[in-house]
C-alpha cells in the first residue's frame, strides 16, 4: 500500500465530504496536508494551518503525491491538473467539464507522464459507473448506456410532475434546497450531462467524443402543457443523455429530455437521484441507482478513488486501446415529440414522417421522426425560440 | 498482461456461455486449453479433443494456470478448488454452495499459496456486486445489504402474483423455461440465497458466517391465501436476503420472503432478475439490478473475472482484514405476517406483541414482532406445518 499525501484544491461542498468521509472511513487512512481555497476570509471548519491560497504551494511540495482537484472553475482545475501530472503527482478530479473538453490530452498526458489521473466522482455521484464500465464490462461489447446523469434537473422534473408546479417554481425550490446553484445554466441547459456522456462513453465505448459533436438540448423551455401532456399519458420527463452503437462500427450519442413509460427503469429515478442503464451484449441490461448529488455520497466517490490509489489502480482505457474503431455519427433518425408555434418550426426540423399532429387553442405538438444531424443544425432555433422536444420512447 | 491458459471444469450452461463470451469478447483472449466433463456420451458442441473425463489430465498440466470451475457438485468443485489452489493455479468459480460452506479455508488456503480465487459470478449473475464492494465500498461502513439473490424464486413469485397462479403451476412453469432444476429444493428453500448472503456478508462487512447461523426460509409453504393477502395489500412477495449492521459491533443476517412495497426498489425486480440494495453511511442508498441467471450473464461475470486476472486482480476481502469486527447476533425482533393452523403455531414463535389477527373460514393470519433466534428454532416447525411467513416492512 503506497503512503498517500494529499494536497486537495477546494473546500465547498465536496471538499467537506472528502474531509468527513476521511476522518470517518473504516481501515484507510490518508492525510490532507494541505487545502488550497480561493477566499481568504472565509469562515472555515478546520484549522487555519490547513489552508493556502496559492496553488504553487502545493503544486511544488514534493511530499504531496496526490493532488485532488475539486474547485469549480474549469479552466483553473485544468491548469491545477495538468501542472500535478506534468509534475508526476497522481490525480483524482471531480470536475467534468475539465475532464470532458481535454479528454484526449489527459489521456495523453497521463500516459506520458506514468501517473493516475481518477474521477469516479465525476459522473454520477456515488455510482460506481466508470469502475464497473472499466473493470467489469470491459470485456464485453457493449450495445447502449444511458440514464439520469444530472440531479439537478432530475430534481426539477419530478417535482414539475409530481407536485404539478411549474418549471420556474421548481427550479426555485432546488435553488432554495442547494440542489441547483444561482446560475443554474449548466445543469438545464444540459451542458453537465453531456460532459459525464462524454466521459462515460470514452470508458463504455472506447471513444473520445467532443462536446461540439454532440446534440444537447437541456430543460429550459419545458413549459405547463409539456407537463400536463406527460401527465395524461402516464409518463414522467427526464433528461437522458444515450450512447449507442450502430450497425457498421458507428455510434451515436445526444442529451435530451425523454418521455418515460412506467416500464423503463428510469421512470423510479426520482428527486436528485441519478440512473445508469448499461446494456450488454453477454449480461443483457444492468441497472444501476445512486445519489447524484450531495456532499457525502461525492465525497465518498472521490475516497473510493483516493483509496484505489493506494493499491495503484489506474483506469486501463481498455475500450480505448481494444482494436474495434466506432465512428461517431449524427446521421440517425429519432422519434420525438415537439411544441411548436408555427408551420416554419416543423419545417426547420424537417421530419421525415410525422405520425401523431395535435392542434389546440393552448398548444400544439407534433410527434415524428427526425435527423439527429438536423437537431444538431437546429439547437440554438429551438432554444430561442423556446419549442419544447422530448424522444418518445421506442 | 498474464498469458492465461484455463482448464474448465463442467461444460453446461454457464461453461458454454463462458465459452461462447470468450469467442466473442472484444480485445479479451484467453485459450481454453482441457473441459472435464463428467458424461463421456453426451453430444458436444465443440471439438472432442477439447474435453477429458479424469479431473487430473487438468490439475496436473502444467501449462495450465488458471482453472474455471463451473460444475454443479459442490463436493467435487470444493475437491478441484482446493487442489488447484494447492499446486498454485489461479481459480475462478461460480460454485456458491462450496464457497459459503468453506469459505474461511478458502481465503486461508488462498493467502499461504498466493494465487487468486475470485467468484464474481457466484452471486447475482450479471451484477457487479462482489467487485464494487471490494473496490468501491471498501473504505465506507456500509450499514445494510439487502436484494434479491435468487432467480428462480423471483420468477415463480412473480408469475404467482402477475398471473394469479398457485405456487405449484408457477414452479412447474419455471421447470419448463428452464429456470428451475428438476429438483428445486435449493433455490425454492432458500439454500442457494442463503450460500449467497454468506459470500456478501464478507465482501460487504468483513464477517465469515456459518451457514447454520442463519435463519432460513424459503417460498414452498406458500399458498393462495398469502398470495391473495399480498395482492390486496398491493405488495408483492420477494425473497429477500439482508444483512444488516446493528448498534454495538453487531450484525445480523437472514432469508426470508418478505411484503414488498412499490416504493421499494425490489418491487419492480421481476422475474429471473436479480437486485441489490447497498445502503452506506456515506454514499446512501445504491441500488443495482441485473440478470440473476442465464447463460450469457453468468458466463460474462465469470468472463470478468478471467479478464481481471490477466491483470493480476486479487479480492483484498479488505473489510476483513480491518479492525471492526462484527459480532453476528439473531437477537433481533423483526415484524413478520404469519399464516398459522392453531394457537401452538402462535406459542411456538412466542410473539412479543401482536398488533394485528385475522381470523376467517379460509385462513388465518397474525402479524406482529418475533426474535430472530425464535424463528431460528422453530425453522423446522414452520416448515413441516406448512405455516407460511413474510417480513413485513418497516
Amino acid at each position: 500500500m503506497n503512503k498517500l499525501t494529499i494536497g486537495l484544491f477546494g473546500f465547498g461542498c465536496v471538499g467537506q465530504g472528502l474531509h468527513y468521509a476521511l476522518e470517518h472511513s473504516t481501515g484507510f487512512r490518508a492525510a490532507i496536508r494541505r487545502i488550497c481555497v480561493k477566499h481568504r476570509h472565509k469562515a472555515r471548519t478546520l484549522d487555519a494551518a490547513y489552508f493556502c491560497y496559492d496553488k504553487a504551494e502545493i503544486l511544488a511540495d514534493e511530499q504531496i503525491n496526490v493532488i485532488v482537484e475539486l474547485i469549480d472553475d474549469a479552466d483553473e482545475a485544468y491548469s491545477i491538473v495538468k501542472e500535478a501530472i506534468c509534475k508526476g503527482k497522481h490525480v483524482v478530479t471531480a470536475n467534468k467539464k475539465m475532464l470532458a473538453l481535454h479528454l484526449q490530452e489527459l489521456l495523453d498526458l497521463q500516459k506520458q507522464h506514468g501517473v493516475s489521473l481518477l474521477y469516479e466522482a465525476s459522473a454520477c455521484g456515488s455510482i460506481p459507473i466508470i469502475r464497473s464500465l472499466e473493470e467489469y464490462f470491459d470485456n464485453e461489447e457493449l450495445v447502449k448506456v444511458s440514464g439520469i446523469f444530472n440531479g439537478t434537473t432530475n430534481y426539477i422534473l419530478t417535482k414539475t410532475i409530481a407536485d404539478g408546479i411549474t418549471y420556474p417554481e421548481a427550479l426555485a425550490q432546488a435553488q432554495a434546497k442547494g440542489f441547483a446553484e444561482s446560475d443554474p445554466t449548466s445543469d438545464v441547459e444540459g451542458y453537465d450531462a453531456l460532459y459525464k456522456t462524454v466521459i462515460i462513453a470514452l470508458h463504455a465505448f472506447g471513444v473520445v467524443l467532443r462536446v461540439e459533436q454532440l446534440f444537447r438540448c437541456g430543460i429550459t423551455t419545458l413549459q405547463q402543457e409539456d407537463i400536463t401532456y406527460a401527465s395524461e399519458k402516464g409518463y414522467k420527463i427526464k433528461l437522458t443523455p444515450t450512447i449507442k452503437r450502430l450497425s457498421g462500427n458507428r455510434l451515436t450519442a445526444y442529451v435530451i429530455p425523454r418521455f418515460v413509460r412506467p416500464t423503463n427503469h428510469l421512470y423510479k429515478v426520482d428527486d436528485e437521484f441519478n440512473g445508469v442503464v448499461v446494456e450488454g451484449t453477454f449480461s443483457g441490461e444492468q441497472f444501476l441507482q445512486g445519489r447524484g448529488a450531495g456532499s457525502l455520497p461525492t465525497g465518498a466517490a472521490v475516497l473510493s478513488d483516493v483509496s484505489a490509489l493506494s493499491y495503484g489502480y489506474q483506469y486501463e482505457h481498455k475500450k480505448h486501446h481494444q482494436d474495434t474503431h466506432l465512428d461517431f455519427t449524427n446521421d440517425v433518425l429519432i422519434r420525438i415529440y415537439l411544441r411548436y408555434e408555427n408551420e416554419e418550426d416543423i419545417a426547420r426540423l424537417a421530419f421525415e414522417r410525422i405520425t401523431e399532429r395535435y392542434t389546440g387553442e393552448k398548444y400544439q405538438y407534433v410527434i415524428g421522426l427526425v435527423h439527429l444531424s438536423t437537431l444538431l443544425a437546429q439547437a440554438e432555433y429551438l432554444r430561442q425560440r423556446h419549442l419544447f422536444i422530448a424522444a418518445m420512447e421506442q
